[in-house]
């Protein structure tokens, strides 16, 4: 500070926290890039956060590399899964790496919907859904808090694209981001109460989140109840004090006091109020002590390791595999089959993404070919067939790998998106695979008498080169440190494959919803598609995909059963049975989507309310009970700003993809009565249609004109047509018109209902 | 007034126009439904409006009827001729019988764009494409304004549906708006200077038209220079001191003097100025001398005809039908052929849309099947097919259908979208011929030795039934009276079929570009798709269409070559020759589009930049010459705010559709420096990549901090990918950092390019 500026006025002599001013803000801003500033002489200590979505990931102290920790799959390959409870065991699994290590909050999960399939991060992300998103990333909360530290759900909220993301705005309509984008942050933050939310880099319309008072307090706080800490993305902060006055706590990472200054300043200038500063101090000085809670919880704990962490990466990233075409019954592998691996993938498969979530693994992933030499009964032979970049042609290993697949029983063609492909900080510009790759996938195919292809990507992949020529594709998703031992235990049979596809894959990028609008210029992406993305759009349009949303084989037969929907307290009960009609232990998903009427408003032909993981014996049959709270069947109502239930017709369907539904039943429900208030802008339409008003409007103008003119206006169905959407001042204007603004008074305040 | 209130202060003693407040501001609103008003103490008289777009519309004085007029073929039929020339003497003949009934002032052209093929008053406009659109309407203006009286361009802006059209918010883009909606009225208002301008009903981005200075003052007159009347839409004034504020100068229809007290209260209250009130009086004063000279020099022709009318309205129909499909040369019909005409549609064929635009013709269309009769040299048969409302199933109509064309040569099918399906006031909500039509041409297919379709719509219709089981199908638009006439002789082969569409017919709606989000709800009409409409969105999706833009046959067959690209003072001068190379006489167009490098922003696969329709003899060869302005290889920057051309490859292609290219000529084209000054919100990659600024920080900040610690941060690659979107601005916010806000200052000064 200068020193020729007057004195500042003293700070007030008590205050909620016990904290002068500029103690307060300076828990508001971090010590370093990773920790919060500590208040010893108030018994404050220090919170440390780190990164980690798929496994902990820690820079060391000197900042030349990570801590080793278990490499899980990353969220958009667990997403496949539809299992809750196994994200939460790995999530767990994760934290207390993350305890071990020392930190108290784990910067995850990362929970953004695909808006599309070329978002920069959507390796880092979940779903298209934003039910199974929110249920996944709650599973994901639940399970790290359960080891005593805290999470933090992000980027909330729009974040759905790398393409300058720290300043784009996401022009989007409020019933989208209610009913898409808000939607997967409510549940989680009702369902598992994370310690913190973090606000993300970019806009939405117009306005910076990090500023964004209605979407960090009257959203978040107001209307979901959250009393968590809002910390913001690192750097996202564009003005601290409108930040802190729209409800973000914690700037992150350090100013160097840069900001504390600002904020102290500001309220000393009077544009602050300092119970803001105070507020959210508070809230830093419970996350502190939650957090010493943690610290004394683990601390017996230090420096062990979960010992099962290494099978669970294994176990997890099985349960990730995705087969998506089985013809031929190719898979799972016969026994003695001659088998050639060829792909250059194949001997160092790509396991986990860019950016700063990348984890150093504890453990090699190893290599596919080893793996599935240890576990198939047959031969197993193996060639590059392309160069080690991916990307490169190589034309001795094309020649070779043809050569080995034509003299083999099953050629398995190990294909992947290469790691520039997805980060953060940039998106995808297509969906395709490497041409080298795919010239080869279709070489392969002409010669070999069985061709399976292993796809390993963080999302969906153009496959229309080779798709219908190919027998069997596996989708393996960015599958951690157990991707080939996974892989191997599903290619040889000793696990169901039992993926589902947490995001549809298209025929062509040019098919996606949000295709002709992402990433947006100039500063804006609009959010055309609104409320269609992803399965919403596609089934919308009707076009066909590749592979539909919740698209997933299985060695396994299963059949659904006896549907039934019961009304219950917060929503319907919906029964289903499942059994399995097969000789092999499965795993099965039963997927619950609802047919809402679409006369008050548009909508998906079909939206996922309910879904449930189960495991089921050879020859079994399950009982599944799938609760949907009415928040399922409910829209966004634009014009009325509320959540609403349409009456009528609506189909509960029990389906093994968004467009593959094995049992109906239709339930009628009564809904919401929603009628606006008539205002001067209703339309003359709108106040004719009213049941009481509108024919006290005409009573009353039939009154005030006995001519029979005005009357006249407002009824002949011609007119009408003409005039009948004018806000009904403007037809009140004419002074030669019965039809006054005090007349619509004196009619509206007497028909109120 | 009530007589307890104080007296209002004096008028000024003078004024610009010579009126007094009260009388400056009587002239900003209508006499009646239709005139201004007079103040013939100043010598000023009314002017006299009138609809007619597609032939006089103006209500006889008792509103029992309308004044009989030619009635020629809606502007969407007339679209398809591509040619200004006959727009121009159609609007004239138009304007001729207008001025003979009184009126002043033509309410035309409509000219919105074809957003969604569902718009429901897609028939009064002409195109999908805003060159071809405000070329168009630039040929109406110019006839309508060489008779004397003044024309009316309208619906400006984006005024793109009928659902909720007088409150809904058009959201879109700046650069949509600027290269679609706003393009083609620019064009008319440089090129045709058109007395009036017609301000929307909806709102754009949150605002309503006839309040949006930005667009009716700051682009509409001071970009453009238009000097004339901005007049409302009928009862499109919200606010009428909030709508004169912003540029709105006359207000229809007559508010019996309530809207103009509100005018001289606000000037009272010193909430409007003065001056204001007088300009727009002003521009209604020049508007009334202007009608005034043009009663002058008509007055003679008062009560008379334009005695070739009715023959120009044959001629119209006859340009106006597209030849879609022709296989087996079933088309033009054998001399000798028998021929049934199949249809209800054929006895009374529509020949014009619902709404405000409704013309009383002078002549009856006939029946097709009469003018046929009296053309064609073999035999005439006709059936019905299906009910006369065109809707319903008629079986026994249904089989004498199909008995009547398995007798004959050749089967007609006149098919047609209901006249309830097409109407101001309302969208279609799909492009479905009543399914008993429908199932009635596939029947006759199935049994006709051939089969031509021929559809009456106002727009595009669904195909998709039967269009590759048809021999031929025609499309004639709302046609005028002509219709009967007109396609008759296109059918014999007395007249070569010269249509071009001006709009893509699609597969199927959920095609379209705008599929998803149009009409829109809660009062927000989304433009998802951006610049992306019509065949610019179907091109870039690349998916099929049922027939393109630009598309129609020809009974002649032609040729182009010698295609050249020079440059020119203002653009580029395109030249080509078309031959004639059958023994027919003949009509083409050239159409001429660019493909624009999109390296620096998304660019629709192929734009049209210009076309020409030309007659062309048997054998002959003729040479067209384009002029292509710089402006149609431009683009709307959104971050720059301006238009821009971009360096790189264009190709310049002489094509028969969007996507028939015949011919490409590639011009190396080097563009403007666009860049962007250099501020605390430009990303950090943004300074980095500027040439002289880049070096510079980097200097500037190494000596800054000889440790090199914020030298590293700013150069080593991983850290800028993450930190490298940021506003540079919040990277300088660390106290600790030696990258300063008065370092970025002195560099960016030091700097400038």
């Amino acid at each position: 500070m200068n020193s020729t500026e007057p004195t500042p006025p003293a700070a007030p002599a008590s205050t909620p926290t016990g904290l002068s001013l500029r103690e307060a803000a300076s828990l508001l801003s971090g010590a370093d890039m990773s920790s919060t500033k500590a208040l010893p002489e108030h018994g404050i200590p220090a919170v440390l956060m780190t990164d980690g979505s798929n496994g902990l990931a820690m820079n060391l102290p000197d900042f030349s590399g990570k801590v080793p920790a278990t490499c899980f799959p990353t969220s958009s390959a667990l997403a496949a899964t539809w299992d809750p409870g196994l994200v939460s065991r790995v999530s767990a699994a994760i934290a207390r790496e993350a305890a071990a290590a020392g930190a108290q909050v784990l910067l995850s999960p990362g929970m953004n919907l695909k808006r599309s399939p070329l978002g920069g991060r959507n390796f880092e992300y979940y779903s298209e859904d934003p039910l199974l998103t929110g249920e996944l990333a709650t599973g994901f909360v639940q399970g790290v808090q359960s080891t005593g530290i805290g999470a933090c759900v992000k980027h909330f909220v729009a974040n759905n694209q790398e393409t300058d993301r720290m300043r784009v705005s996401a022009d989007v309509s409020e019933r989208a981001l209610r009913e898409l984008y808000l939607a997967a942050f409510e549940r989680v933050v009702a369902a598992a109460e994370p310690w913190l939310v973090m606000a993300s880099y970019n806009k939405v319309n117009g306005s910076y989140v990090s500023e964004d008072s209605r979407l960090l307090t009257g959203i978040l706080r107001d209307e979901w109840g959250f009393d968590g800490v809002v910390v913001s993305d690192w750097g996202a902060v564009d003005d601290r004090v409108r930040a802190l006055q729209a409800g973000l706590d914690l700037e992150m990472p350090s100013t160097s006091g840069a900001s504390d200054a600002q904020i102290v300043a500001a309220v000393e200038a009077g544009a602050l109020n300092a119970e803001v500063v105070h507020r959210s101090a508070e809230r830093l000085t419970e996350l502190a002590a939650r957090a010493a809670a943690s610290g004394a919880a683990t601390a017996g704990e230090r420096h062990t390791t979960e010992p099962s962490a290494a099978d669970l990466a294994i176990t997890a990233a099985e349960r990730s595999v995705v087969l998506l075409q089985n013809e031929n019954g190719v898979l799972p592998l016969a026994p003695t089959a001659g088998v050639a691996v060829i792909g250059a993938c194949a001997a160092a498969p790509r396991f986990q993404g860019g950016g700063s979530a990348g984890v150093q693994p504890k453990q090699p992933a190893g290599s596919i070919v080893d793996a599935l030499s240890a576990r198939h009964g047959g031969a197993v032979g193996y060639a590059p067939g392309y160069a080690d970049d991916g990307i490169t042609r190589d034309s001795a290993r094309f020649d070779e790998a043809v050569a080995v697949a034509s003299s083999v029983d099953v050629a398995i063609v190990v294909v992947g998106s290469p790691e520039s492909a997805e980060s953060e900080g940039y998106d995808r510009t297509d969906l395709d695979l490497p041409s080298a790759q795919n010239e080869l996938v279709s070489a392969i195919a002409a010669v070999a008498p069985s061709t399976i292809v292993v796809i390993i990507s963080g999302g969906p992949v153009r496959t229309e080169d080779w798709r219908t020529i190919v027998d069997a594709i596996v989708a393996t998703g960015l599958a951690g440190q157990g991707v080939s031992l996974g892989l191997a235990s599903i290619l040889v049979g000793d696990t169901d494959p039992s993926g589902r596809l947490a995001e549809t894959w298209p025929i062509e990028l040019a098919d996606t919803p949000s295709y002709l609008s992402f990433p947006g210029e100039g500063g804006h992406s609009v959010y055309g598609e609104g409320i269609f993305v992803g399965y919403r759009g596609h089934d919308r349009i009707g076009g066909e995909v590749a592979f539909p949303f919740g698209h997933g084989l299985s060695y396994a037969t299963t059949e659904f059963g006896d549907l039934t929907v019961t009304a219950s307290e917060h929503g319907w009960t919906v029964d289903v049975t499942v059994t399995n009609t097969s000789a092999r232990a499965a795993r099965d998903v039963v997927q619950i989507y609802v047919e809402a009427p679409d006369h008050a408003a548009r909508r998906a032909p079909r939206a996922l309310v309910g879904f449930a993981a189960t495991a089921i014996a050879a020859g079994a049959t399950t009982q599944v009970r799938i609760e949907v709270p009415r928040r399922a069947l409910e829209r966004w109502d634009e014009a009325a700003a509320c959540w609403t239930l349409d009456s009528g017709t609506y189909g509960f369907v029990a389906a093994r993809s968004s467009r593959d539904v094995v049992l109906r039943h239709e339930v009628d429900l009564v809904g919401d009565e929603l009628r606006m208030p008539l205002t001067a802008q209703s339309t003359l339409v709108e106040w004719l249609e009213h049941p009481t008003i509108g024919p006290a409007l005409i009573a009353a103008v039939t009154d005030a004109d006995p001519s029979g003119r005005t009357t006249g206006m407002l009824t002949n169905p011609m007119a009408v047509l003409m005039i009948g959407g004018l806000p009904i001042h403007r037809l009140a204007v004419d002074a030669g018109n019965a039809l006054t603004l005090d007349l619509l008074e004196r009619v509206a305040g007497s028909n109120t209902d």
